[in-house]
């Protein structure tokens, strides 16, 4: 995959993705991919990553059954973050919530 | 803000922080934030961040008039990443494209 070669690979050789629902518009997540976890990304049509904790390449949903089909790749301007339009087989989260993002820190009215 | 508390900074002191249209659902972009970008953020209610090209703080549209509106700010499982739902002023691309996430790398299909 030529356009590959327009990503800007950080340091480490990763670059950040934002996995969305297509359907729905929810972020359900951020997570890294190196060369190799997007070339199995766009080979299988399911979201693989670089689990960064665990220094593996990482099947998403592999062990719960939450895989993520994807239907589109983006990125940005400066070609150093992803966007994944996916369609969840069920919560991104480890705890079992959609999104990972589930947490408010802040809102209009804290200040 | 006790909340900064569970954000875990990387070594360069940075949290990425996904910026989405909060009416729309449209991502718009990727940016990084330090404590101070974050404190900025919260107490104007305007998008802050930290820009790593320039090495200075960044406040979102300051110069194009394209600011960003913050109505919530969450954060993830692990609190390495941040959501800023937003109302946007313009376009988030100095391209002058809504969103930085312009170009598709790739689609269902081109497998």
């Amino acid at each position: 995959m030529e356009l590959k070669a327009d990503i800007k690979w950080d340091d480490q050789g990763l670059v950040p993705a934002i996995v969305q629902d297509a359907r729905t518009g929810q972020v359900l997540m951020l997570a890294y991919m190196n060369h190799e976890a997007l070339e199995r990304s766009t080979s299988t049509g399911e979201a693989h990553f670089w689990s960064r904790s665990r220094s593996e390449l990482w099947h998403k949903g592999a062990t719960s059954g939450n895989t993520q089909r994807i239907l589109e790749i983006r990125y940005d301007c400066d070609g150093d973050a992803l966007l994944l339009l996916v369609e969840p087989r069920g919560p991104a989260c480890h705890t079992g919530e959609q999104s990972c993002f589930y947490r408010r820190l802040w809102g209009k009215g804290d200040e």
